[in-house]
């Protein structure tokens, strides 16, 4: 679908009132003036293909559309070069009404459909032009719009999938050029400085803050600053935006040798076990996203038992939630425009209406449950860990005793974390990883 | 002087009431959980040393201090692995006192004084714990705060140098590895590829958003997709941020092949001239930042004359600003925890009391004027380009037509840009250029 297409679709699956979209502000890091690199709001991409900040979709009520941007200043094109006018950038996105953005708030009423934005600057605007305290905007945001939204950017279509594997390609030779860079006595940032290399030279984005770390079993660790010790392995979480904003997230784990001690091996093997079996359950038509996480972690509590760390009945210690000392995250998330796709949305993205989240500990942290659509491209990544402080506080309760060996646990508690991921399209008959094979 | 010795000398400086100063937050990018990598505020990590968010310094009217941390959740210890305690943190900063950050607007009342955020979920904050609307900040911050603030951090004592000049050396270790990659053929991508990668390398960030450009006649290009042409110059303005924080900020002009052509060469001249002119009036005890910028305006006015750009009487045409057809930015700023430091507290940084920013084109973009004292940290960074849109216009109205040639001028239209800037401490005796030497 092109960008018109989308916003008629939008306009179908929301039929009433004038529907609001905002594109991303600059954001200030020093001062006003120094600020992070522009990033560009995901949902205001996907409606209108354009880069621009502080502009603004309108998709009125009957169907009209206009852009609000604001005229470009004289003055600035010392600092800025020519910029496209109003009127070239409404083209860009085959829009046909242009307005001042300056002047947005005349043409926001009671009944204007909007979604709370995550950018304070935003916030505030939003709440100057509509009159509400900011703390109200959450509970006047259309659900509706969000509902029609994500119905919409769930739904890949095979020019999306064509970015999102153009993002895999690039990933790919960017774990491949920080591999090679890898060796004891190298510091994580060595190694990130290679990682980078390829996607800068292309002007990509990052989709998120990249891990490379000696210490997988600190889950967001976005530090670099760990030498490379021999014995260590080095986990890599990544993934660079395709030309138009898509992403990939990829996740490798070396040795920083040659190869994996014994030890280190079976765990591999073991998160490999759980990931195949994760990847398989996906092309299961009409499975569900938490049948996958379940098919992962009975898979990796199997292998986890085949190497003597837990026992018991596998049902039942997957109900109880075992594996979740070894792997307290969900298995995968959406994946698009955004790497966790339209989390902005919540729940909404990743549970069908009347299902909720559940409460157990690392199921809480399951981001997407719901059936798995055609077109639908999701992330597969289990992981092993052994994260001493939460070894040590179920160890002081013996909590799910019947399914760990405490004991032999205890001589992994130094062997810290593991994590393969690969990213997966929904067909109408199965699935798919997409990408170029990476090497695992 | 240590953290606590400056706490102790802005308390000197601003005797009555409680002064709060805040740190920086997490920024949101794509969605609240996808973020920014984070930087701290410059102010306060010169009062504290500390890189946490979500954190603030309180040092009440009877001079005991407070560090305001939140406790760290313990379910947070999967995702972040161990992070110091609340003591750990405040005794990193010699602080005495600790509490809740949650519980911060308790202790904020009407002789709080602090300074406006330029973060805009800060801001909200701000808002919400005085009760003031987000408009109202600015009329309610504290001038007499920022001016302390102001005066102590501008006077940079030997370890702040050091930073700055081990921030240089890495810069220039950046510059020398971008310009061994300049070919023709090559996007201006590939060079940014080659100059980040010794500063990730050293998890350094960047002061700000690097120029890399064939097109240095556009002064704030941060997009990198031009391809390098046989002939092109490549114009390099960057900086590292030093293991504390402290900024570099570097420009050089490099040709594509080996050499400029002798059109080029003479524009580089150009501003050699102008630059060691400027760098030359720093060493001059008492100067004004206003005077440095004439005196390289006035060696650029008379080196374009040479050149046949330019005519009539210098006095005259720098009195007039003819020059800032080729030089439209002012001559440089202060230097130190941010690139142009302090930028967030206004003209009082540059300007001392009772003086004003002239609204002459060219001056109008001097961000400091002030006399210059020792322990400054300056740039000196005069350019001359040849901005397309801005000939046309000027030359439409003959505008100082009678000192500038533009019937010559003509043919040096697409010349586009030439930038030298280095970095100078002032001293006691005169003042000097930091860093090691970066080739010119």
């Amino acid at each position: 679908m092109n960008y018109a297409q989308r916003r008629l679709q939008l306009r179908k699956l929301v039929p009433q009132g004038d529907i609001l979209i905002l594109s991303a502000t600059h954001v200030p890091r020093n001062y006003p003036a120094e600020i992070y690199p522009f990033h560009q709001d995901s949902t205001f991409r996907y409606f209108t293909g354009l880069n621009e900040p502080d502009a603004a979709l309108m998709i009125l009520a009957d169907g009209t559309e206009k852009l609000y941007v604001s005229a470009p200043d004289p003055g600035d094109v010392i600092w800025t070069g020519p910029v496209p006018s109003p009127r070239e950038l409404a083209d860009l996105a085959s829009i046909e009404g242009i307005a001042d953005y300056r002047k947005l708030a005349n043409d926001i009423g009671k009944s204007t459909l909007w979604i709370e934005p995550y950018d304070f600057q935003l916030k505030l605007r939003l709440s100057e032009w509509t009159g509400l305290p900011v703390s109200d905007l959450p509970k006047h945001a259309s659900r509706e719009l969000g509902r029609g939204i994500i119905a919409l950017r769930s739904i890949k279509d095979d020019a999306e999938i064509a970015q999102i594997e153009s993002a895999i390609a690039l990933t790919r030779r960017m774990i491949a050029n920080a591999r090679a860079a890898i060796e004891p006595g190298k510091l994580e940032s060595d190694i990130v400085a290679a990682l980078l290399a390829p996607a800068i030279a292309k002007e990509r984005d990052q989709a998120f803050n990249p891990i490379v770390t000696t210490h997988g079993e600190t889950l967001h660790n976005e530090t670099y600053h760990h030498r490379i010790e021999s014995g260590d392995m080095v986990l890599i979480d990544c993934g660079s935006e395709s030309e138009l904003g898509y992403c990939a997230d990829i996740t490798r784990t070396f040795p920083a040798g040659d190869v994996f001690s014994d030890r280190q091996q079976m765990l591999y093997d073991a998160v490999l076990r759980a990931q195949l079996a994760g990847i398989e359950q996906t092309g299961i038509v009409g499975t569900t996203q938490y049948d996958v996480h379940m098919a992962a972690c009975r898979a990796l509590t199997a292998a986890l038992q085949d190497i003597g760390l837990m026992k018991g009945n596998i049902e039942d210690s997957l109900i109880q939630g075992a594996h979740a000392l070894f792997m307290p995250h969900g298995i995968g998330h959406m994946l698009g425009l955004d790497a966790h796709d339209m989390e902005n949305y919540g729940d909404d993205v990743g549970y069908a209406p009347g299902t909720k989240r559940s409460t157990q500990f690392g199921l809480d942290a399951l981001r997407l449950a719901r059936r798995l659509e055609p077109g639908f491209v999701i992330t597969v990544e289990p992981g092993c860990y052994f994260i001493p402080e939460l070894i040590d506080r179920w160890a002081a309760k013996k909590h799910l005793a019947d399914f760990i060996r405490y004991d032999e646990l205890e001589k992994y508690r130094d062997c810290r974390g593991i994590r393969i991921e690969d990213d997966i399209l929904i067909t109408a008959q199965g699935s798919r990883v997409l990408g170029p094979g990476i090497e695992k």
